[in-house]
Formats: C-alpha cells, sequence, structure tokens
C-alpha cells in the first residue's frame, strides 16, 4: 500500500524485540507509526484496535507469540500457552487471531531453547508475509471478475462494507485487492464506500486507504446501499471476512449480511474475498457456531472526529445514559453470497464449492 | 406526549401570528422551544430540520401558509401560491408536505379577504388536530398486532428505524403509536431503536421519547437488524412513511428497505404504519416515481453531539475532502411490507387491501 507515495505494510519487524504497527485508531486525521516491544503491546493494539482486520489482527497475534517468547521464563510451554490464550480472547469473531496464534504456538512448544527466538521471528514473518501474498493473489483471482463487469460499463461500481482493504491485512487487503489490481490494469472503478458504524472504519480507514491509492470513491451511510442497488447504481458487492465455515457462511462486520440481502434482492452479484486462514473448517453452521462478540455500547454512544480545532475527540450522540446494545460482527448465510474469493481461486459458497479449492479439508 | 411529566405537542398555535414548536435539532441535549412569527421562520424550521417527520413537516406547513397568509399583499392569490411552492420545495420525499401545503391553499385561495386569517388558522388547527387524531387511532389499530404477539411472549421486541414518533408528528406519533397503545394496557414492550445515519434520529429523537414515555429501548446501529432478527430478539418490525403508493410502495428514512429485506426473511412481520395524509394516490410504482431527496454530504461527514464540556459539537469522522453521497429515503416494495396501518385500519399493500379502506381513490 502507498502512503503519501511510499510504500508501507501494516506490521512490519524491525529489530530484535521491537515490531511497528500504522496506528489505525488515529486514521484518518493523523498517520502515526506505533511500537510493540513486549507481549502486552501487542495486547493493547489488537484488543484497543489500534490493529484490527482479519489478517492484520493474525499477524499482529504472530508478533504478540514473537514478543511473548522474547518474555517467557520457565516452564516456557506453560507460559506461552497462557499468552496464547490471552490473545485468543480478545476479539472471540476474529478466526484469524486464533489460527495465527495455533500455530505459532504449534511451531514453537516444541522447538528447543536456544532456537525459539529464532524460530518465533522467521514463523511470525511468514505469517506476514503468507498473509500480503494471500491478498495479492485475491486481487489477481478477483480481477477477472471485474474485468468481465468492465466490457460492458465505462466505470465499474463496486460497495464495499467496513474495511477489508490494505490496512485490514499485512498489505493489499482482500475486498479491495481486486479494486487495485483492475485499477492497475487501467480499467475503471469507483468504490462505494459504507461508512459501517458503529466504529466507522469505512468512513476513516477505507476512504482514506481508497485516497492515498487515487481510486474514485464515495462515502455513504450504512443505510444507502440497499437504495443504490434499487437504481443500478451498484456492479458487485465485495466484503471481506472474519470467519467462513466450511459450507460458506461468512462472518464479517455487522451489517454485512443486510448488504447481502439487498444484492440478491437486486441481482447484484455479492463476493466475499479473504485467505485461506479466515476459513473455520471446523464449523459448519455459522448462524449457530461462530461466536459474535459484543463490545462496549460506549462504541455507539459516542462519535469520535476530529473537532473544528483540529482535535480527536468523542461527541455523545444519544441522551444521557442511554442504553444501547453493539454487536460487532453477523453472519451472511451461503446462499446469499455468489462466491467466494481465496488465494487459491473462486469457489462457489458450497461444501462442494469449497472441496473443490480446499479437498484436503474434506 | 409527556416531557418531563408534561403533555407537549410538537407545534402548536400560541396566539396571533404566533406558533411555537420544539426544537428538534436541540435534541436529545436541550429541550427547547422555539416560535415561528412570520413565513420564513417556517421555511426554516423545515429546510433546517428543527421540525421533521412526516405528518409534522405537514402541520408546519400548514402553519407556514397561515404565517404566509398574514403576511401576503394582493396579488393575494399570485402570493399564496409563491409561498406554496416555495414550501413544496424543501423537502421533495414528504408527501404530507404537498398534501398540508395543497389543503391549506385550496381552502384560502377562493376566501373573501375579511375571513383569510381566520380560515388559514382554522384550517391549520384542523390539519393539526387531525393529524394528532389519526395517530392516536393508528395506536388502536396497532395494538392489536401487539396483543396477538404478547399472548405468546413476556416482552414484546419491536424494531423500528428513524423517528416515527411523537415528535415526527403532532403527537402520539405512527410507528410508535401501537407501542405507547400497547404500554398503557400494561403490555411489556422492548423497542430495539435504529440510531438512524446520518442524522441519528433513532440516537436523538427516538431514544429521547422512549425514555421520557418510560419505555424499555436499546439504541442499536443501523447495521444491527439483521443480526437480531437472524437470532429471534425481533418481534415485529413498525417504521412510518413520508409517502406510500397507490399500490403499497412506501418511501420511507433510507435503510428502511434494508430492514424489510431481513425482516422477510427471517420470517419478521414488517408494519408500516402512517396517517392517510402521507398516501399519494397519484402515484403507482415508488421506486419509479416517488423523488428522492439527496441532502449535503455534510450530513454524512460530520457527526454533531455533546462533548465533554457539555457543548454541541461537530467532529469530522472521515479525510479531509473525503467525497460523500446523501440520500434521505428509500422505497420499500409492497411486497417486502406485511400490512400498512392507518387511522382507517390494517390492510394489505396492495391495490386490493388500499382499496378496501380507501374505496373513494379507486
Amino acid at each position: 500500500m502507498d502512503i503519501a507515495g511510499k510504500p508501507y505494510r501494516t506490521i512490519w519487524f524491525e529489530g530484535e524485540g521491537l515490531v511497528k504497527i500504522i496506528n489505525q485508531l488515529a486514521l484518518p486525521h493523523r498517520f502515526e507509526i506505533l511500537e510493540l516491544r513486549c507481549f502486552s503491546d501487542a495486547l493493547r493494539a489488537i484488543g484497543d484496535m489500534q490493529v484490527r482486520g482479519a489478517g492484520l489482527i493474525g499477524a499482529t497475534a504472530a508478533w504478540g507469540m514473537y514478543l511473548a517468547v522474547l518474555e517467557a521464563g520457565e516452564p516456557f510451554g506453560e507460559n506461552l500457552a497462557r499468552a496464547a490464550e490471552t490473545l485468543k480472547a480478545l476479539r472471540p469473531t476474529a478466526g484469524n487471531l486464533a489460527w495465527a496464534t495455533d500455530r505459532m504456538f504449534k511451531s514453537l512448544s516444541l522447538a528447543v531453547p536456544g532456537e525459539r527466538r529464532e524460530r518465533a521471528r522467521l514463523e511470525a514473518q511468514a505469517i506476514s508475509d503468507e498473509d500480503a501474498e494471500c491478498c495479492r493473489r485475491i486481487g489477481l483471482h478477483g480481477l477477472g471478475i471485474i474485468e468481465k463487469i468492465a466490457e460492458s460499463r465505462e466505470t465499474v461500481n463496486v460497495l464495499t462494507h467496513c474495511n477489508a482493504g490494505a490496512l485490514a491485512f499485512v498489505d493489499h487487503g482482500s475486498a479491495l485487492s481486486p479494486v487495485y489490481t483492475a485499477a492497475e490494469r487501467g480499467i475503471k472503478v469507483h468504490v462505494w464506500v459504507d461508512e459501517t458504524r458503529p466504529r466507522n472504519q469505512g468512513a476513516s480507514l477505507t476512504a482514506w486507504e481508497l485516497g492515498q491509492q487515487g481510486i474514485d470513491h464515495d462515502l455513504i451511510a450504512d443505510n444507502a446501499g440497499g437504495h443504490l442497488m434499487q437504481h443500478g447504481m451498484v456492479d458487485l458487492v465485495i466484503t471481506g471476512a472474519d470467519r467462513v465455515t466450511r459450507r460458506g457462511d461468512a462472518a464479517n462486520k455487522i451489517g454485512t449480511y443486510l448488504k447481502a440481502l439487498a444484492a440478491r434482492d437486486n441481482g447484484v452479484p455479492f463476493y466475499v474475498a479473504f485467505p485461506s486462514s479466515s476459513f473455520d473448517f471446523t464449523m459448519e453452521d455459522g448462524l449457530k457456531e461462530i461466536p459474535i462478540e459484543e463490545r462496549d455500547s460506549a462504541e455507539l454512544r459516542y462519535v469520535w472526529g476530529k473537532n473544528a480545532a483540529g482535535e480527536i475527540e468523542a461527541v455523545q450522540v444519544c441522551p444521557d445514559g442511554s442504553p444501547a446494545r453493539n454487536w460487532g460482527f453477523d453472519v451472511t448465510p451461503a446462499p446469499c453470497i455468489t462466491a467466494l474469493i481465496t488465494e487459491r481461486g473462486i469457489c462457489g459458497p458450497s461444501p462442494e464449492g469449497i472441496r473443490s479449492l480446499y479437498p484436503e479439508q474434506f
């Protein structure tokens, strides 16, 4: 991802015991790099949402495990297991969090003491690099879908919900990777950006990221997508996913399901793009099995933004003491999805479709 | 509607040349009464959304025409016609605006000069009183629906979008009137309040109004309703309408259509409640015929609320200069609606259903 014309990843190894991240809480108003120097820095980064997004949560967990290794005394296995459990409890819906943490634990728990640090660094780096590479390939697979639509339209209108761009992964993004790839190939793409209440990841992150890459876009209310689809103003929807079951039910940011319903009602194709690391092959029925994180209702009662003085401030949008509830994700059932896009290719959202790309899981 | 235990309407005649309104821009943080002393005060009240909501826009237009009569010199008919056109252009989607303005014009244009003021006052008062009475009756008709659900549940969970409560009418409300009536009869009702971006009428008005009436409720993101319906947490949806066609297509606050789709997908009944004055019997196909107001994108880019110092302030939630689009309404096609509730009763959202209550229009 280019930021002010310079290439960046969202997380990177800077040197022994030092990992750096882009602080997403400061965006879009300030571009800020934060240092992770200890395990608790990584916990805070994920818990406070300095980093967020399927792949980036996974990569940060991997680097968190690396930092945990540097701190873990004996009994090493027990201490590392405790670190892994602490990490995994932070964001219950996020499939990549458990996946990356478990992969790190598996790789490390049997390592001989003298090799732990190096193995942890290499494994976390591998998880980061694979995440970026998977996203790059998702862009290539998704490109074909956009190219096909571009044959009959001057501009291809994509709607996306939340941020599943480069900021949600180590690089490139999942939902936005096909958009970037298409734009590189000279296809005119315009993105409708759902603001994505309550945390406004669309308004603060997707709009910023698209602006940095020079992609034509418009911010809209989450409420607007149905109207746009009714009037032929959306050619396809692409969202990311936080966890996808073996039959293709996809948990993603709350409100994704409503867009999928509108797409189906208006004959607009609805794609879910994600790296294989977001699959949870242990689950079948997403509605029944995927745990949905309920977050602090203050996220709904207060809106953070830049005031007239240029300072970041929260304003309260409801009556004092107003009761509120705040679920972070919903599940889009497989029948509402046109196809899944992963680094392995495009497949139908069904056990048969998924088996065709992931035979080893069936 | 009770406010701090004292009964209020949203608009009332205070004395010759003086109409008063509750300033809805100050809610929920401050309860403030404003005076309308001239036609331009009424224009500002509607245009700046000091008043909003189907019935209240109509009543304010009626009182605006009353104030216009006090100011209109000769040629009276021409001047009044100009006032009417100015009013009607303020909010293109609002059916009641044109309806009330036309009714006032028709009543006044042929009045003899000495009777104009009195006739204008009486007609505006009649429009106000009828609006409140229609809403009261909507509550009685809707009560039966809630009573039926209450037979098999301890608490009836209603989801509503935007504000179609007492604040949107002269009194009682449309969507919320059945809720108030049910609560008066001792039925336990809980309301899921969509915050209703971008202007947050749910967070700022519906939550406040329900709190004042002591109705159990929770504020939720507009994105959350689908998830709640998937998990059986919504027994029925009731929304208002800004204009309804003769076949039952209903324009209402942007995002209503998405909730109707989720309701249909989950077998949750979806009701649209409105006084007959919101019908537009000249229109058939709501998607093609109802004009949809596009509003200033600043409504999306800035969020107004109360800061830590207790002052009302706007914060910017997207990058500087971010492009945005802001449509105010969408159309829910009749097949997505379970039934319409008006002061005449409950009917199916179809020409046949509507004809059964409005034979004179067919």
